[in-house]
Formats: structure tokens, C-alpha cells, sequence
């Protein structure tokens, strides 16, 4: 059986992962899983936000967003709106999780990270591509701010590195890297952010018509393991 | 190894389910876990939002939230501050996400029930206790549209059963139910929402210290669901 | 001529006071005015708002606020609206200024306590037994901070009690705490706030039908003195 | 003993009541208490809100504001600031409730009528004045909307006139008419509302420094009632 | 032909500026364009905005506001929406950049000068008069400022005049300062800042319904230099 | 004398106008000027806002927005704020009535086009480059209309081309089309959207520094007419 754009059910989407796409950002990556296009920046500032003031650790966040037009119907734009939705507000807080996980604090020092992550154009993966692309754009952050000396020699701040991935089952088949239209139709739909090592960050599965069983849970998360290594070997080319 | 409050790894706190504490709503619980306290309340309304009409399908939502002095430091009130948090937002969806997962929209027909959970006192699992109240309320408001002719005679509205339970490792040892001195000290988290046929409609894991392993996920999933089944006789019995 | 639920003209509802009722908060008390029932709790922090620092004076404030399904109908939450309507502004500022009226700044020396009022279920007369309640958790607030040694010795930071009820006119007669029914159908309607002494803290009285003349704003008062001034005993035989 | 700016206890400041200030507006006033004024608008449009429609009646409402620099310190805009504030929530609350008091809503047909007041310049009692001044733009609007054919010949949908002033004890004397500098001072605080023929609509008194007794409240009552009477006086005047 | 009023097309309406409007601002001006009347107040005080704190300069802001019922319908209070709109931002913006051109931050010294625009009736041309009635509310608040020795002797403040005037062509003729009437029907439109001795501070031209060429921008401009003289004479006078 | 970046006064950056940019939006434009980079979609839906219904004419609007990052130093997300900015505001408004001066409603039809213009990177220009990629973006979009038959044959929407560049006086000399660096140093400051045919749509000049004279304005908008010449050169050969 073969997938809507011929994949098979193991396979991921063609993916791409370009470095210093903006002259500003001390760490920027556009990064696609097909036609799913995120950029993200990495924005370093010394200081940290007052509540961590003193502690001699920093501090990495993100915001996650989508162009207007990033879909297939113009959505309203959360500025004008005057609000955030909810489905921003969780994926923001999801990607900001994921990157602190391989973050050691006291070697960062007291500097801040923003991640920003925004979707250019969107095609099932948002989250996960950008957690994927932004680890990238943290890295090379990181790097500059170690040339700068911002961050002290010797420990690195990233101990691993993290990259997510989503799977599901259509019509009774768990399938790896899901476009649109097979997350539309997914019966259930997961998203796993894992480490370099394969250890699980995030495991957020959710069924969408029926109730999952054991058996599905555990064929999901083999799934996402082995795409999870397969991004991090992708992250680590573009790294070289 | 004894926990904090005594318990074995494996037990749930005391549950309490108190079913019509409100003369006002269709379906009202307190619930306790421990000393977590949620009020939930089900809200019947026929009709439904604009983007169903016609449908001849009901829908369900839930809306969580905190009283400020609900935990032990005061909490600002997001009316004051003009803002829902990300937290809360994503907690909401999440119950909502749960309780539509057994429900069967076209039995339900055109009606809207809306789920209410507002934490009276927080000593953590505040949103699987919501969860796990929720459906309480939701089975009596359900009911009381029955017996008001708003739901036709024949199919039931309600496929199942939902409940939620929160896991965690803390010290290295899989826990089930965690209370908040436990919880702030876990270094692995998960939350899971299982019908009441054992099967999963939701596994959120978060590692909050150290990535985790399969073997631990497994060990989690394995305590979450005996709780859920045990959550699931609660409300059984409660609504017997 | 006996009212709605059986009560004399001048017949209080019953009126419970549960101290105590949050682990959490320094004074909390569940109030009930018949089916009005009103969470409160008393938070008390160190220091005081900006423009009051160094002046040596502590300060008092409230927030009233209504859970979405207190009331028959449900109402949408403020939160969601992202702002607080008029009325409830309105009875948090009363109740503010209620508790202020018997607070020694000076005693209290700087220090704050949040008076937070929650609605949990609606049948007339909440802004009443709100500020009824407050006091109870403000008392004992008051005593934890001068166990913890928060407040200095000597001068006690309370200068006397202070409760509140509805009064109004309905059908041509007075009626001393109106439920909701009442409220409805009122021609006049007033809020009475007095001290344990029987001296007022506020009146504020509205036709809601017909102007009202001298003789009936005599009458009514004449009733809200004596039924503050049993809620003056229900109050300290609860803190007794 | 003589008042700040050589009034008697009794005495009204200066009132002034402009008509026709506005060449838009259906009716427009500029009032002044002493140094109090007040630009209030009447805007009067066919149909009513939607809760309203299909009811054959008619609606008043008001909304109330200052000019930042209206006060001796700039205040911020609300505009500004995203949100209305507690104190003109109220206000604006009180100004509607009081001419809707002297409105026959069967008379008035479904039309609306929205009464702007604007303070241009403060000195105490911008309430008072504003009530004062918007019955007198309601009048003329009214009488704009009978002479256009959008009210009914016959009955006239004003059933009286209503007038506002503040009294308050400052200094141990009942004093009619409070400047701001008065306000400042005063230990209670009342602002009543009445109908020309010398009912009340609103009695609202506050304690500002201590608690108030039955005499001191009935020697505000008298000023009252006799302040409203000579300000129904000069507002028939003005109509004149 | 004549215009609607009357006027030749290079004739300003008739221009009053009443200075002293207000008894609490430093500087305050009613300034009246024929019937568009907007009241300027010009608010002095020490200190700056954080991010010019110890620069030694000083700094000059604006906000432009219109009453519910200034015009001939009555709009939404942005105070009330909760947000202010695109078109009342622009012209704050417009107002303040047009008074800084003629301010010397190191003369004024670490003080802060708001203007406030507020139009109580418009009729066209509203900005125009804001800018012109602004500049002589700031110079009364300088002078208060340099007699309260807040402003140091020397150097004055003010480096020069600034006055604005409205231009447009309407049915292919071009004409000085458009009343709402003209303006409604101009081709092109044209706001025009000019300091007293005939320099541009601001030229913002729009084509409404067809573009414009280089020759009617030529003769807009040669109407608009001619109105801002007579302006600046109009603000001399006011101030001698 | 040479510019910073080599060119001469009169000189374009080197502009790029790539269509097709996204697969969802009916036009969809990434438009370079040197390094500021700003992708424009233009979105199609069948009918207008409510104020237009029943005319039978169609409606054009544009919203600008920055990335955080695309900026030097990262700036606050809009919607994380909960409001729009000033600058954004009237960015957006200019480039919808640019955009609007070169359609014909009437032969769009009861057609609503939204133009989102998103800086991705930001040196300078951007709301010039954003009207001069719009215009392309919603060339296509109608192209796509016509396509599509939402829009009748005949008559085209499209009454010619829009193009804008800004200009400025840096150290005296007029230039073309400055970047970020130029800006911060310009005396003077003009941003001009011209027609196809060298018309005006929009002329706005700030004195930044020092008013400016009548030569200096004329010299300025020689220069802009000149290079809206060129872009639509650009344009035209884009749309090739």
C-alpha cells in the first residue's frame, strides 16, 4: 500500500535544513519536511528574565507562529485578533520544553535564547519540523556566543541534541511523518521529540476517532524512534 | 519505600465523587484527589455553534481554570490580567479533547454541552482530576437531557467511560497519582487519559530533568492504566 | 403575608459561616446566605503596593468574581472575554472599601492581604454575603500574621466587624435578604453595609421601578441595621 | 464656618446648563458645576440592541469618561491602556440606571438613545453634574425624535426629570455640593439622585475615613433633597 | 465658484484660538477650524520616558483623540473596544512629530511634554487644527516650565513655530482647508505642516480617487504654504 | 561621492521579484530590495465585508507585520503583546489604499483580496518593497480569478500598475532607495508610490532632522518618480 505522495509508511518527507538564512539572528535555519517550510531564529541576549536573576543560569524559550497564509484558507492573524490561541500557545510552550531539555543551564550562563518559529508554509509537521529546525539554529546560537565569549570556555551549554517527529495511523496503518491530508484522516495522531541517543522528550499521542490500544502505541513509538534518528543524522550533516 | 503521604507506589489517593453539589447546572461534581478539589460543571444547551449548524451533531467543550488562592502562593486571575495563560489553555483543550473522545455526536444531536472544571484547591493532578469528574457530570447532564426529550430515545449519547490519572518517576521510582510536593521533584511526568475498556485517548509524557527511556515509558503506561480502571470503578460507582 | 420560601419580612436566610475551608490560603471561609454560597480567602504578603511603600501602612484589597455556571443560566468567563465587565468591577470595589473601613493601616504596618470572593452558586444577595464572609477570612488572616509576627504586638490591625445585606421592596412591603426571586421582582433595592456597632460603612440604594420615596428608604434601613447586626453575632460565634 | 470658596453649608456652587453645544448631536449640553463641566451628548438611534428587539420598547444607556488632563494630574487613557477602569464602569453603570428612571420605554418605541459624558474639566462631583447635564440632552433629544416622527405622537416617553448632587461631612459639618478639594477631605461621602418631584432614584454613601450614623445620614438626606430640587429647578429652566 | 460655505478656494475657514481653557494643564487651547473644535492641553512633567533617562534631552508626545459624538454619526468609544484604530495611531504620531521638529531636547532639559488632542465637534480637518492648536498650548507650558526655573535660562526650548492646514482637489479645482463636506468628495488630499518661516515638517499626500500629477501637487503645495503663513500669524497673535 | 553599500545617489538596490513563492496563496510574491525581504500572499475570497454587500463592488486590504527577528535586535511579537503597533497600523493602511488606487471594484466584482505583506527580513524600505510585491501578488491573484471565473470577462480589475520607493537627504544629498543604515542618518525622509504611468498615489515626506525646502522636496520626489519607473520595469518583466 502506498502512500498519497507515494512514501512508504516508514518513510520521512524529503527534508532540508539551510543555515544562516538571516544576516541578523546570531542563529537562523529554514527548515522543511516537504512542503511544510519553518523559519526559525535564534536570538541571544545576555541577561536573563528577572525571576532568574542571580542564579548564574540562562534561560531558552520559544514562540511559535503561522503566517496568515501559510495554509490552505487565510486564517486571521493573533495580532489583530488581539489574542493567542490556544493551539499557538501549547505548541509554543512544546518546542520551548524540547530545546530545554538538552540545554545545561549554569554552562550557559546568565543569557537568554528566543527561539522563534514561524511557519512560512505549512503542510502537516509544523511543531515538529520546528523543534527539528530550531535545535539547529540553538546550535549555531550557542556557538556564537561562544565566540563571543558571552558563554564561558570549557562545559558546553547542549548536552544532545533533539529533533521530533509526528506519526499516526490512517486507515488502520501507522505511517511516519504525516502530511495534511493523511493528519486529517489520522485515526490517531502522535508527536515524539526524542534525543540523539533515542531517549524520549515529549511523547504526546492523542486519538482523533477511536481509542488507541497498546499494541498501536508501542508500533507508533518504533516508528518515531527511527525517524527521530534519521533527523538527527540530518541535523548533524547540516551541522559539519 | 514509602511516599510522602504513606502510600505504595502503585495506590491512587483517597477519590471522592459528589454528584449535584450545584441546584443550577445539568451535571455538577465535586471531586477530590486528595486534597485536590475541582468543581465541574456540565452545561446543557440545545443548539450548537455557528460553524455545526445543521449537522444534526452536538458538540462538548470544556473550559479549565483556577481560583487565585487555589494553590499556596496567590495566583494572579486571568480576568484581571485581560489574558488566558498558555497553561490554562492547553489544559482546557485537553479535557475537552477527553470527554469528546466517548462521545457519540449524532446521538447527542444539536445540543451543546459545556464542561466547566474550576480547581477549588490544587495539590497536583488537577486536570486528570478534572477529567475524571468531568465525565460525571457530563453522564448527568446527559441524562437530564434525556429525560427532557432534548436527546432522542434509542442510542445513547456516551460510547464509554473516560478517566485520567498523572504517573511520574521521582527518585528514580515509577509513581502513580502524584501529589504537588511529588510532582515538582518528578523528573519524568505523564499524564494519560485511558476509556473505561482500558484503551488510551490521550498519553502526554514530559521529561522535566533527564530524556527518558522505553523502558520507563512502559512502566508509566503499565501504573497509569490499572489507576485509570480503578478511577473508572470509582465513577461507576458513583453514578450507580 | 409569607414569602417565596416561607420566610417573615425580616427574616435572614440561613447563614453559615465554615472557617477554615482551604489548606492553603492564611483565612478562608465557605459562606452561605441560603443557596448563596461564597468561597473566601485571605491572602497575606509581605510589603505593599508601590505607591504606598515606605508610608508604613499596610493595605487591604478585593476581587469578586463569579464561576461561569454560579448562576441558572451560564455566563461566559471573564477570562475568556479578556475583560471584566462593569459589575463585577463594581462589587469588587465594594467590598474593598467594606473591609477597608474597619482596617488600621498603621497596625497592620505593610503588609497586604487579598480579600478574593468566588461565587460558586448564585441565588441573590453574593456582593452580601461576600463581604459578610470577607471579614471572617480577613480575621483570621489577620491572627496568622500576628502569630507569624508579621504584624507588631499591641495595636490589633481590626477596629471593629463589619457585615452587609440586601434589603428592598416587593410588592409594596420591605423584605430584609432578598434570594434571587426577590431581587427580580424588586421595585427598590439596597445594599446595606454596617459595622458591629450598627454605624454604616455604605448604603446605596436603587429604584429599579419606581423612585422611592423618604419613608421607604427609613423602612428599609430600619430592617438592614437589625439584620447586620444578627450576621454581626453569626460572625462572632464563628470566629469564637 | 465658611466653605473653601465662601459657600454656606447649603449652598450649590455656580450651575450653568448650555444647550445646543453640539451641531451633530440629536441633543447636547455643557454643563457646569463651578468648575466641574461636563459635554453631554445625546445620540439617538432607530432600533434597539438584539436582546431587546421585537419588545415594541426602547433603550437608554451611558457611557461616561474624562479628558486625560481634565484632573490637576494627567491621568492615562483608557483607550490607551487597552481597558475601561472600575471607576468609570460604575459611573457610566449609575449615570444609565438613573435617566432610565424617568424613561417610558413603551413611549420611547424601539429607538435608542446613548448619552455621552465627557468631562472636560474636573472639581469634585462629575457625576453629579453629569446626571444633571444628560437629562437635560435626553429632553431635547427626545424632543427631536417626537418632532422627526420616530416617537409616537401621545405619550411622551420622559415620565419626569431626574437630577444628581454629592453631600458629604467634612469636618464634622454635612456640606451640599463637594469641590474636589472638599472630596478629598470629607469623612463620609453620598451622592444622591432624584426625580423632580423630590423621590429618590440612587442613594449612594460612602464612609471615607469612619463609619456613619442614622443622623448624619438623614441631615445628608435633607441637603440632598434640597440641592436636587433647586438643580430640577434650573434644568426646567434651561428646557425653557 | 464658490465652495459650500462660500469661501475662495485659497481662503482658511475662520480660525479662533482660545488659550487658558483649562485651569489645571500648563498649557491649554480650544482652537476652533470654522466648526471642527479641538481642545489642546500640553502637560509638563520632570523626568523622561526610561530608555532617554540621563541623556540630558528632553521629550514631546502626543495623543489625538475624537469624542464618541464629535461627528455626525456617533462612533465606537476605542476606549470601550479595548483597542485604539489604525487611523487615530497615525494621527497621534503625526501630531508629536510635527511638535518635535520644532523642539531643542537639551534646552527643554529631562522633562516630558503630552499633548492631548481631543476633538469635541469635527468638521474636517481635524489633525490640522490638533497641530496648529498643539504648538501654542506647548509654548504656554514652556513658558510655565522656564518660570518654575524646570527649564534652564538661555536657550529657548522652541526652535521655531509650527502650524498644519489641510489641502485637496475637489471637482479638479484645488482648495485650502476642506471642511468634512470637501473633503468627502476630494479627488486628492493633502496634509500640510509648515513651520513659521515656511518649511516643510510634513507632507502627506494621498490620491482618493484618482493619482495625481506633479502640477496639482505643486499647486496643493503652493495653497497649503500660503494657509500655514496665515496660521503661524493667527498663533502669534494668540500669544502676544 | 559613494554610498555605503558602493551606489550611486541615484541608484536602486538590487531588487528581485520572485512569484510563486507559496503553494496555498492565490498570488504569492518574495520581493527583495537588496536585503530587506518581505513575502507578500495575496488571499481570493468570494464576497465583501458587510458595510459592501449588495453593491456589486469587490474590496482590497493589506496587513503588514514584521517577523521578531527580522529585525537587528528582536523585537516583541504583536500578538504576544495583544496589541498592534502605531507603525504597523499605518504601514498596513498605506499599502491597501496604494494597492486600492489601481483597482476597479466594480469590474472585481463581489470579491474580497487580502494582500499580507510579512518582513522576513528587514534593512530598510520595507513598506516600498511590500507595496512593489504586493502589486504583483495581486496581479496574479486576479489573473487566477479570471481563471477561475469569479470575476466576469471583460473589463479587468488591474487600472494599471503601483510601484514605491523611498527617498532621502543624507548629509545633504538626495538618495534613492535607502537602506536600514542611510535611514538612521536621513535629514529628510519620503516614501512615494507611483502608477505605472508616473502618477502619485501616496507622497509622504518627515523632516527627521531639519525642515525641509521646497527644492529639497522637489529634488526628492525627481528621484522617486525615477525609480518607481524602474520597479515597475520590474514588475512588468516579473509578470512576463
Amino acid at each position: 500500500m502506498s502512500r498519497i505522495d507515494g512514501r512508504t509508511p516508514d518513510a520521512l518527507r524529503n527534508v532540508t535544513i539551510d543555515r544562516g538564512w538571516s544576516k541578523h539572528a546570531e542563529g537562523s535555519v529554514l527548515v522543511a519536511f516537504g512542503d511544510t517550510k519553518v523559519l526559525c531564529t535564534a536570538s541571544v541576549t545576555e541577561g536573563v528574565p528577572r525571576w532568574r536573576k542571580g542564579s548564574g543560569e540562562g534561560w531558552v524559550t520559544a514562540e511559535y507562529a503561522m503566517l496568515p497564509r501559510a495554509t490552505n484558507t487565510r486564517g486571521d492573524r493573533e495580532s489583530v485578533r488581539g489574542r493567542i490561541g490556544g493551539r499557538t500557545h501549547e505548541i509554543s510552550r512544546l518546542i520551548g520544553r524540547s530545546l530545554r531539555a538538552v540545554v545545561d543551564y549554569k554552562a550557559l550562563g546568565e543569557n537568554t535564547v528566543v527561539l522563534d518559529c514561524d511557519v512560512l508554509q505549512a503542510d502537516g509537521g509544523t511543531r515538529t519540523a520546528a523543534i527539528t529546525g530550531a535545535y539547529v539554529a540553538l546550535a549555531d546560537a550557542i556557538a556564537w556566543a561562544q565566540r563571543k565569549k558571552l558563554v564561558k570556555p570549557g562545559r558546553t551549554p547542549l548536552t544532545g541534541s533533539v529533533a521530533a517527529v509526528s506519526v499516526g495511523i490512517v486507515g488502520g496503518v501507522p505511517l511516519l511523518d504525516l502530511c495534511y491530508e493523511e493528519d486529517v484522516r489520522a485515526e490517531t495522531d502522535m508527536n515524539v521529540v526524542c534525543t540523539g541517543d533515542g531517549r524520549f522528550v515529549e511523547v504526546q499521542g492523542t486519538a482523533e476517532a477511536e481509542p488507541f490500544a497498546r499494541a498501536e502505541l508501542n508500533a507508533l513509538l518504533d516508528l518515531a524512534v527511527a525517524g527521530c534518528t534519521a533527523l538527527a543524522d540530518a541535523q548533524r550533516a547540516a551541522l559539519a
